[in-house]
């Protein structure tokens, strides 16, 4: 059998490149050759920043998000809201949040979404820290920001007990059906919610 | 505004990912933080497979694909048929020829396909050496394994005319219906063709 590519540095480039994520056998392959074609410049210039960001990027010590110091850019902003704090299952979701501007208060990472199946234990997410920090900084309301699947409800709810006692207001994100999205593509728990949480015209 | 991902240095990873075929804003952004959030071996992995390549794989002299030494696997192979040379646009192209198994001749890679729009002309790519290597070897076929695009049947037709006074047959792949295709899917001029070329069944 023909050795793919005739080259076993090519091969094991296009094997690194294939297990980030997104990225199938195929797309590695191109990507592995386009790099392979591309100037010194550009590969180099792709090094420089993946070791600077693995270097220099960490996690924000108060809230999980991603920081270039001890604290994240929104935990050291002395302008944003104490009193509300938005809890988010990963680090992108606080830039989703960000980029539709409408919270200004502090966030939480939790680090990923309870899952006994796939073995996520509360242990496993910053679950102790979110309380600590409910504790001493003593949030009005606490919004969860988790996706609508079967973990981010299971992550909600282990939350609302946790903190069942404390005297903070706990919201959710509202589910309904999407802004300009058809009906026809949308999910019948998702249609179940929206009717059952249907408004007045106003 | 808020600050996308509030650090520069993750930012311009993104950037750089970005600037890979195929690989979009979003899902650069995805990459970035999976290698942000990955084991320093990961990434310091993937720098090291980059900078094999980048360092120890090549084009082969003589026929232009991918080579680790002077030459490339298949054309150091001295039981490849020197009588046979198949000639195609990308070196992507010769492993796509050898996973079939079908050839067992000598490659030439052109390094691209005549495109005036583009700006690609015939000194662009390696025609001359292409030339020289029939003259020198005389091969007593060339197979012109090219895309069927416009792009494709212009570079077919430009080297059918400058060998057109040499002793030796050109070839081309045919154009027809694939193999297990359903022809609702099969475009028109693929359809006339393969219409016109239509066979007795055996």
């Amino acid at each position: 059998m023909p050795v793919p590519f005739g080259s076993a540095r090519l091969e094991r480039l296009v094997k690194r490149l294939g297990r980030l994520p997104g990225i199938g056998s195929k797309s590695a392959a191109r990507l592995a050759l386009h790099l392979l074609y591309a100037d010194e410049s550009e590969s180099e210039d792709l090094v420089d920043a993946l070791r600077d960001v693995k270097q220099h990027v960490r996690p924000c010590s108060r809230c999980g998000s991603i920081a270039e110091a001890e604290l994240c850019r929104i935990c050291e902003d002395p302008r944003r809201d104490d009193r509300q704090l938005c809890v988010v299952a990963q680090a992108t979701d606080v830039f989703t949040m960000e980029r539709a501007a409408v919270f200004r208060g502090r966030y939480h990472v939790l680090g990923g979404l309870l899952s006994p199946l796939d073995g996520v234990r509360p242990e496993d997410l910053s679950l102790d820290a979110l309380l600590d920090r409910v504790r001493d900084s003593g949030p009005e309301e606490i919004v969860l920001a988790l996706s609508g699947s079967v973990e981010g409800e299971a992550t909600a709810l282990f939350i609302g007990q946790q903190l069942s006692e404390d005297p903070v207001r706990i919201t959710r994100l509202a589910t309904g059906i999407p802004v300009g999205g058809h009906l026809e593509f949308v999910d019948d728990v998702t249609l179940t919610r929206a009717f059952s949480a249907r408004l007045p015209l106003s």
